[in-house]
């Protein structure tokens, strides 16, 4: 941990510099506290750290302080070595009375998955919030990112996330979808809304946009700020096998895969027979982060009959070594004035931290002629933190 | 384990007895393998085990078998000690695979939260699905019930599961409530609708009914054989505390505590301007498990003018040493015939596992004249088997 100056300000002071016999006691005293900072008790001392906003009730640890330290501390009598993996693995340290601890460098802000590895076993944490991601479920830690808002509960209005449960003929399995239903919707029993359907990544499930997405605090507060249309957005899984097929999400261009069935035949029909939408493809768009952008590219460019909005976010914008815009996906792209017309938006978002391969691709396709806006999300990585901001850039951009 | 006698039909062989050789040979076999079933070669055969409905996507582990036996594996390289805490703890064996296993007894059937403690450290499995539970997050398994689906989804209309974001003014937070509306409700845009309030229990929070609870299949399926009235039911957070209070539920008769403030003054309006419902006290009712039973029993006889229906389960039923039921709850019981006209439904329920002090109550109010139904669950305890069976029985008696 850096020895840093001390801002006297950060530590919640408030000097009077007239009275400056208090004024020097007071730096003397910091100037003293430098030097028995190495026992801790300074720390301390400055220790302004709270639970995170995360974690399941009551619980006090994980804690973060101000400089988005986290301390997680928790009891493993028995244990000879334990962990916190945020990406990077942090060594916990065992203190007197048995408890084991720990207090990590200033983390990036935003939403992490972390684990506790215990003599090698990887177990989530009961005092946090699980999130399935990686594959399993994890605990998860949200960062307060200084500053912004937008996706923090606010008093404005709010609209519902509902939990609908579906059979699906096709998978032979019973499939979970949230939907996204803006504040008016049950008031307002005239009107009729547009759709976003919105997938998350590998490894993730249709929990993902609605827990660390924050899809709807997003999109509370951009349709209370006039920013974005009233509209419902489907957050389904993004994986479907028949029965005997092996797991896969279906890669390349052109297949048919068992999920672009399940959202063509089953999906869309069910989501268009329980909700007042409106079911032309000018009032249906579609996006995924990571491998959700692959599926999005691939399920709209193939059916462009069914959607005018496509949203890929670190994902979907790939062109391989070798391939020509104007034959992917069966040549939908082959007349760009053709294409532009159609597709009223085409966008591409990646985090500034994941390199320069989007940025490269959308210039491609706009050298080729095909219209898409690029956006980049500063000092974010492959991470829920570019994802939610480029949800609040995409949403504005739908259904004008 | 019981060396049971094998039955043919169990291990999937379709003998026809007049291939009488053929036959013989396999019987000879099946005698023979009753001897090196000491080995656990036979038990391997015989293995029929599947994955928990409980587990994540893809998570082979944990796996129960028609026996109602649960095998855990899982690595844990540098672990000394390995155990499956299920209410029972099962030690697990480090195989030489590095990996620990254990098959557990029989387990009862039914949902029980389930811990993995390696080397004193508590944890969360991270291939199965998390409750809340024990005030903390938990691993949760569903071990089948043989015979039975009322809870079960089925091909029948859905209903829906929402979220809902409300700010509360008494305890100056954001708080979650969890809505069922039942099939229909979006359609029949003129159709009012009663509500149920139904709470968790302690250590647990709102979304225990939705999830361990399974409100919404016992639901949907009462609804379609045409047992219970299509209703609302609003799955609440049973704890509230004003800044600074102490956490805690508020216990006896009489105060009003901060729960009751914003049941009350809070959420019963927010339900009635947000949802389409029958708002007279005819048309609501109150419901809770264990400690969810308590807060019901208090909010509802404190507030006669807006509940004519009260459930109990395994909780809100205790009589105190010496208390009178005519002087209880500020004397609403003082006037049996006037209390029974009024309270269309007073419910107690209990698991026969439990013990008999629930039926004991539900007498001591019948002989003070008090109407009150009473059920117990066969063969099951404090645990979530009793409390699906209790919202069974109870949906069913509600606004007729």
């Amino acid at each position: 941990m850096s020895n840093k100056l001390i801002n006297t300000s950060e530590i919640g002071l408030n000097v009077n510099r007239r009275s400056s016999c208090h004024f020097r006691m007071i730096v003397f005293f910091l100037f003293m506290m430098n030097f028995i900072n190495p026992l801790g008790l300074y720390a301390q001392m400055v220790d302004d750290s709270k639970p995170a906003s995360t974690n399941v009730p009551n619980a006090e640890y994980p804690k973060i302080d101000s400089q988005s330290r986290v301390t997680f501390r928790f009891k493993a009598p028995d244990a000879q070595k334990v962990q916190i993996d945020l990406g990077k693995k942090f060594d916990m340290v065992k203190k007197a009375d048995g408890f084991w601890e720990v207090t990590t460098e200033p983390i990036v802000e935003g939403f992490h998955y972390y684990s506790v590895i215990v003599d090698g076993y990887v177990a989530v944490d009961p005092s946090s919030q699980t999130f399935y991601g990686m594959s399993r479920n994890a605990s998860g830690i949200e960062i307060p990112e200084k500053g912004v808002d937008y996706y923090l509960p606010k008093d404005v209005p709010h609209g519902q996330i509902r939990r609908m449960n579906y059979f699906s003929n096709i998978t032979k399995t019973w499939r979970v979808a949230y939907v996204y239903t803006p504040v008016g919707y049950d008031t307002k029993t005239k009107e009729k809304y547009p759709v976003l359907y919105l997938y998350h990544g590998g490894g993730e499930d249709e929990t993902g946009w609605p827990n660390q997405g924050k899809t709807d605090f997003i999109m509370d507060n951009l349709i209370a700020e006039g920013k974005a249309k009233p509209m419902l957005i489907v957050m389904d899984k993004g994986y479907a096998t028949k029965p005997g097929e092996v797991t896969g999400t279906g890669q390349g261009r052109t297949p048919s895969t068992t999920l672009e069935e399940v959202v063509i035949n089953e999906l869309i029909p069910m989501i268009d027979s329980n909700f007042r939408t409106l079911s032309d493809r000018k009032n249906r768009a579609m996006a995924g982060l990571s491998m959700g952008g692959g599926i999005t590219l691939r399920i709209t460019m193939n059916n462009l009959d069914k959607f005018a909005y496509i949203g890929g976010f670190s994902g979907g914008s790939r062109i391989n070594a070798g391939e020509e815009i104007k034959t992917m996906y069966k040549g939908v792209m082959a007349d760009p004035k053709a294409f532009n017309e159609k597709v009223k938006v085409l966008f591409f978002s990646t985090g500034s931290v994941e390199g320069p391969r989007v940025k490269e691709s959308s210039e491609k396709f706009k050298a080729a002629g095909i219209n898409n806006i690029y956006y980049e999300s500063p000092g974010t990585a492959h991470e829920w933190l570019t994802w939610r901001r480029s949800l609040h850039e995409f949403a504005p951009l739908l259904f004008k």
